[in-house]
């Protein structure tokens, strides 16, 4: 007893700890120690990490070197575990918002969000350019209705820009799986619904693109690996794809993704990696790779992802879209992969803010997924406009915190701040939020140990099917103790306190949404999968607290690295704010508009 | 990768199982695979337990050979883990009940549990004889208020018992701490009350015993280990406690426990194993043992107890007291060791039905545990009587589960359900509660991972005090992994759908409360503590839904067995149902009551 036990970090309760700008508080940059690894090295060491007596020293040795024994294993708690991050629904007050009942048809709901935009159809008919360079939804539907596009042509185009994209030379590994006859067939039929002059919903005819961890008839559920979807047979379509069904759209297929969700490169060895529309040479971020980039692309106004670490604003940000998560349990669970239970939800890869709130009007409003839930009754939506309503909003900032990135970022997402200051009278308080590193492995040990359960039943027949890097991850995830798990959520019931705490002060918490830009696609790491979690910790360092607490977050594009590539800004809110995220990111949309660029790769399907 | 993997069960889906009576599922008896153990061979086995790589290899052994790797570690469920058994407050509808705020103040609440009493106080004044043999609450009230006795008096003579009763020849190891200033005190100021004319409550002056895992001042708390008070100091009442003193009652001591709450036998090596007053050769049952005891010897109307798995009613089955555990969340937890933190909660040990109702107003009432509690609003007390508004309760009754254990046990807890038709018109619905075994597994699983990362940071300088019999124990369950802790909160799942169906068709379900009686204490574990797995297996068998389900149940006396020792039945109802459960109890309480015998050592502090 005692001979592997180390000491342990003695946490402070959280009442006696100082949030204020001047806490002595030290900020714990993450050191990870664990080099790049693919081809044959990546091989060797998975197979080392399978043994059983070498592979748990092994993994006693990783998990020592990165500070998950002093920071979890061995740490020194007062808290009680919390262990799912669901909030008492709480009717927020917020200001210049549309209530509206969660028990609406998404048809009802998406005619709210319309009538919510600060532009009416009429004042935009005769423009010839989208907003941003991204057609909007708005855009779509009014050219439906105008006769002089219909859905069906849209989609031919669509077929034939992805069937080139999938060929050499652009090779992009936007999909997992497209059926062009049944994209044919929804899209005849809401030709035909046009036609009679009765459309559903604006999302009538719009295309919608979703992550393959969500069931969508007639499509399997790979989950990015080549074995899933013959374990688990998809029976039905996910309660989100049924609602954007009921409202007219048409799903053109299931988008790439990091294998298992396991990784946050996007790198695929079965698929193929999904490239990056600014550049084809780099990643597209993951794991929601594929609905992120296609609508970077211009492929559609907006596509469905999954967020269980950031997996749904890391690759928006690489890509130049927006990404919006919204609070745990919004947004019904049904029909998703259940790759971990408390961390993960579906997430919305929006070309603009405005697309962005339609998709969520159109999904949110929970059906009961927990049974001590309190099922929230009410969804706000924010009414978009810049009036003075707007100003006054004040940011929490942990200065070390949103420095810890490249010089690029750090430049980008500090001008956009000041910009906000400027333009909106936006304030920033500075605080401190103690132990984010203790709080990323926190989220590690326990999406880890969720996911490694949840795919117990397939880990002797299948996961020798796995990428080299997934199979890597799953023999970590699978190394957790009860300990570590339970240790893990009292570090959940400190950080939760930590962010309520903040909000008392704040309306948001701002932060770069990744620490680095979107780096190169490097070929040993095509047909083996690539090991990368220094460049895997810089990319989730400001996710975690959306996932691990449940808060909703958005993330939105101000601007670009020097080498042009995509740099997002993220808010992180108070449960249930979604509709003032929302309403953040249309501010900074409007302020950065006149700076986006077009990515190299994009198709214009409405003007053909 | 597959070496140590299974043959795991894979569980069918909830909803494809037949809880009906004739259902082909398989009724798994426990087969404890592990001797009794004490003395010199506890040691031996301990020391191996802890070494590196032999207790690991052990372990493994000993958790394959005891189903956990087939029922838990490598099972295959669909459902999602269920981890805190905290139910959405329901305001459900029950007969007969009066119904309160729960922000009354505790004497407020006391006074309309007075209210729901049977009998009014004028009607028994006269009396000589107690109900059942127990002087009740009320029957010191009385005696208070009409100034035959005083407070004073009874604290007193309650001292010379306890003094007596721990020297030879009896023994008893009823109390840990038990300081006799202080308890004068409390007297003092009640006596003086009552001679003012203003006593607080009917709990005024009313001797209480509360369980050493329960912090109450002046005393330290043990939880039964030599060391826990050094390394965790009592600063302040428990919140229950608070409740009691607001009423009145004078805390008399902290009460024995079985160490830790690690065993179900109440043998602590430290502090001398509890005597059973019915034959004090015969263990009291645990954890909470001291309560449950002192209550039987007379020596006070009501205890606390805290039940984790079964604590609080097994020790009241073997002593022949009545004992409640209210729906987890009922009772505030503030001020209770956290030995675990999903499954344990404060119970109440009483001589009779009507006082651990007047208990369990008192302290009954929650204050926030967990930020996603929907906190209960309301509480309910039944109007004891019985009318024919208690006729036609429908009772649940596994066969096979019900007839799982001793004879006398089988044939007394038969009978008194025969009566209980007959007297009442109570029908029994049989049904079958598939997977009780696993959910036995699964709730060791939880308390032990949760006991252990609770006690985590005391493990190296501390656990080399521990009894062996506890440092197995804790062996055991720092040995899960955060696999077998998910897939027994997926069995929780699968329980508690199986519970809450089964609440459909029936008010509550039936059972022993154990599987034995009290059995002998024997010389050889006095000093060692005593591993006796397959006894334990067989007190817990009824208790688990209660805690792993949060489920509220309640154990009342029903006879005796060949040797004269005291057997409990058993209810266990919906959640927030305390009131039926109560108002079924006092049914049972007044159809045995002619059969009630007094235990071999009974203290009449009334009478002196």
């Amino acid at each position: 007893m005692g001979l592997f036990k180390h000491k342990g970090t003695v946490y402070t309760p959280v009442k006696d700890l100082d949030l204020g700008p001047f806490s002595t508080e030290f900020y714990l940059q993450a050191n990870v120690k664990a080099p790049r690894m693919t081809g044959i090295w990546i091989k060797i060491f998975t197979l080392f990490l399978e043994c059983p007596i070498l592979g748990t020293l092994l993994l006693f040795i990783l998990k020592g070197n990165n500070l998950i024994h002093k920071l979890i294993t061995d740490a020194d708690l007062k808290e009680s575990p919390l262990y799912v991050p669901l909030h008492p629904f709480e009717d927020i007050e917020e200001k210049q918002v549309k209530s509206l009942d969660s028990s609406l048809s998404p048809q009802e709901k998406v005619q709210l969000a319309i009538d919510c935009m600060p532009i009416s159809s009429e004042e935009k008919l005769d423009e010839e350019t989208p907003s941003l360079f991204h057609w909007t939804i708005m855009d779509y539907s009014r050219a439906y209705n105008s006769g002089c596009l219909t859905p069906r042509q849209v989609a031919e185009r669509f077929i034939t820009a992805v069937d080139e994209s999938t060929k050499s030379p652009l090779q992009m590994g936007f999909f997992i799986h497209y059926n062009a006859d049944d994209i044919l067939r929804q899209a005849n039929e809401s030709t035909t619904r046009y036609q009679k002059g009765k459309p559903i919903s604006v999302l009538d005819g719009i295309l919608v693109a979703v992550k393959d961890e969500i069931d969508c008839l007639p499509y399997p559920t790979t989950g990015g690996t080549k074995w899933l979807q013959d374990e688990r047979r998809c029976m039905d379509d996910a309660c989100c794809v049924k609602r954007l069904r009921l409202c007219g759209a048409i799903i053109v297929g299931k988008t790439n993704m990091h294998e298992l969700g396991s990784g946050t490169s996007g790198i695929n060895p079965h698929y193929g990696p999904t490239r990056n529309p600014y550049d084809r040479n780099k990643i597209a971020g993951g794991s929601s790779s594929g609905s992120a980039s296609v609508v970077s692309a211009g492929l559609c106004p907006i596509a469905l992802g999954v967020d269980g670490g950031g997996s749904v604003r890391m690759p928006a940000a690489l890509c130049g879209v927006v990404g919006l998560k919204p609070t745990f349990a919004r947004i019904p669970h049904a029909g998703v992969l259940p790759l971990n239970w408390t961390v993960g939800m579906v997430g919305i890869l929006a070309g603009t803010v405005e697309d962005a709130l339609i998709a969520y009007a159109a999904i949110s409003g929970e059906t009961p997924r927990y049974q001590s839930s309190g099922t929230p009754t009410k969804i706000n939506l924010p009414l978009l406009s810049l009036t003075e309503s707007i100003s006054g909003i004040r940011l929490a900032k942990y200065g070390k915190w949103f420095n810890d990135c490249s010089d690029d970022v750090r430049t980008c997402c500090s001008k956009a701040l000041n910009k906000l200051q400027d333009s909106y009278a936006w304030k920033i308080i500075d605080v401190t939020i103690p132990e984010i590193e203790a709080m990323r492995l926190a989220h590690y040990v326990t999406i880890g140990s969720e996911c490694s359960t949840s795919l117990d039943s397939f880990k002797e027949k299948s996961f020798a099917e796995l990428g080299w890097d997934v199979r890597v991850a799953q023999s970590i995830y699978g190394s957790f103790s009860s300990l570590e798990y339970l240790k893990a959520q009292r570090i959940r019931n400190r950080q939760l306190q930590f962010h309520m705490k903040i909000f008392d002060e704040a309306d948001v918490i701002v932060s770069p949404t990744t620490g680095v830009t979107a780096y190169p696609i490097q070929d040993d790491a095509l047909k083996t999968g690539e090991l990368d979690y220094v460049n895997g910790a810089a990319l989730v360092r400001y996710s975690i607290a959306g996932n691990f607490l449940g808060l909703p977050a958005v993330t939105v594009p101000v601007g670009y690295d020097k080498l042009g590539l995509p740099i997002g800004l993220q808010f992180i809110g108070r449960p249930w704010s979604e509709a003032t995220l929302i309403h953040l990111a249309y501010a900074v949309q409007v302020m950065c508009m006149s700076e986006y660029r077009k990515p190299e790769l994009y198709y214009d399907l409405l003007r053909g």
